[in-house]
């Protein structure tokens, strides 16, 4: 059964929503909870029938997020350091962290290390779409000032990602400024040139495809993957926020919005990261999920859920075979 | 009076939401069209009493979107050529066009020229935001691979754009992937630095600021711009999708939606790009608006609103001064 490695401590409200995420997680799949934080905090969260189900590694510091990512690999004693050490250690097999991503990425980066091939892991993020067929766009903010090496090893990773996760034969494309060929930046055209040929790579996509589901795995750069992620995010609540204002201003609106509330509910739902629960960090040994630090009980348990599908779906194996594939074309 | 020379035939959908949108932009302002076009076609669309009022400038070609932007240099009897030739010869003082939006930037450029000490034009999108404050971003697609000193020189002539359209003490921002000074890739860093200390500048501000109307002038390299604006168009409409999608299934939503009409219409009005009508290339000598291929008449009519006020407040004026300063400031 996989073991997963649980950072109790790191999200924006204390170990509470971690650790009844965990429970949620544990009424619906077999798995074997690891939490890893103070255990004078967890321990009054956790009802006696879980107590013998999820174990608890005690951890005194939490890397907090005001801390610089780059501290974390001296923090030997806290929740995340401790929670990626067991899977180095092969205590456990993949790790869910809703604390410093900054810290979370670099730790996994320096202490679980690359997988053989990978120049630099990728953070994933999936994306909801008009139609019901979700798509990944990654990097989305693992690192910034990628190469088109990187870029190129980015759509090869996503792309196993995809069709291991998905079980799909994935397209992919790489996000730039047009759909033809001479459009791109000096790096994404010379990405373009090493993924010519690549199963699957279809070319060039635009911004407006990263919703529409017409490519299954988007690639760019984690500057722009970030940019990206947020301006969408905020289109959003921008939208939500004028709904709402208007119908506070009108009688009739109101009406109209009670009667469509179950509509609201449903697009909430479709649109929602709770459901998605995390990213996972592509690329390194082990398999761990980057979730929001303002998580709730729900968003943890889908980011377990995401942490066990790739362990069982062997990502990383496909992702080792088919680097190999890319570098040969290269010679 | 202003003198705004109007590329009639560029558009997707040919002259008659071209005229139509210089007729209804003529019931509001004073102003001197100049059409550029067949006459053979532009003629037949003109109400006869209007007739005085507009010239029309024969040109007998035009460069179609399927052409390159390139091949617009040697298009010299096009619309958009001549179009531009009118600014050129003092005969009049701004452009709009619905045409193909590269042959229009390149004309602007090589035949008008920048303006003294600017290094590259750039592309001003005007952003709705939650609160009715407009803020615009540049560049959105007139370069790709910007250099930090083509950053801080949008985030200058930005700055002049706002202030004297808006009649503000415009904020500045650089988009980035974080508001940390820390954050950045190596060209908006290095920007961050030339641009320390200017008027207004606020150091660097996130993809959700775009929206928020926390920031009057945001930064960015053409190839962010594009991917950033693309991006929220996919937004909004996989939203607006999905709402209509769930009200065609359910008949309680749908009488829900008919009360709801106004709040849609309302919102539509607040997100809608046909209210600014065009994109400024800003840093040419003279104005040229860059409108959509399928533009409206009221997305025309408001390019033109754009254009004369564009000429009116002086723009490129304080542009040559600023850029002065930000050149005393490297030495």
């Amino acid at each position: 059964m996989v073991k997963i490695a649980i950072d109790a401590m790191g999200g924006d409200f204390g170990p509470k929503p971690i650790v009844e995420g965990c429970i949620q997680a544990l009424k619906q799949k077999l798995f074997i909870p690891i939490l890893v934080g103070k255990k004078s905090e967890i321990l009054p969260l956790l009802p006696k029938r879980y107590r013998d189900k999820i174990s608890i590694v005690e951890a005194d510091d939490i890397v907090s997020m005001d801390d610089a990512a780059t501290d974390a690999i001296k923090r030997k004693e806290s929740s995340i350091y401790k929670a990626v050490e067991l899977v180095k250690n092969g205590e456990a097999q993949g790790v869910v962290s809703a604390g410093h991503s900054g810290a979370t990425m670099t730790l996994a980066t320096l202490r679980l290390g690359r997988l053989k091939g990978v120049l630099r892991p990728a953070l994933v993020a999936l994306m909801p779409t008009k139609n019901s067929r979700k798509s990944i766009i990654l990097d989305v903010g693992a690192n910034v000032d990628s190469k088109s090496e990187h870029l190129a090893q980015f759509a090869v990773m996503g792309g196993c990602y995809a069709e291991r996760m998905f079980r799909i034969s994935p397209t992919i494309g790489l996000l730039a400024n047009g759909e033809e060929k001479s459009k791109g930046n000096e790096v994404t055209k010379a990405a373009f040139k090493l993924l010519d040929g690549y199963k699957g790579f279809k070319g060039n996509v635009e911004g407006s495809d990263i919703f529409n589901g017409s490519c299954d795995v988007i690639v760019c750069d984690g500057f722009v993957g970030n940019l990206v992620l947020k301006a969408s995010e905020g289109v959003a609540s921008t939208i939500s926020g004028l709904i709402k204002e208007y119908i506070r201003k009108s009688p009739i609106a109101i009406t109209g919005a009670l009667l469509m509330r179950k509509v609201f509910k449903l697009l909430k739902k479709q649109m929602d990261y709770e459901e998605i629960g995390g990213a996972p960090l592509i690329g390194i040994q082990g398999c761990v999920i980057v979730s929001h630090g303002k998580s709730t009980p729900k968003a943890i348990k889908n980011a377990i859920f995401q942490a066990i599908n790739y362990v069982d779906n062997h990502v990383n194996e496909q992702i080792v075979d088919r680097l190999e594939v890319l570098k040969n074309k290269e010679i």
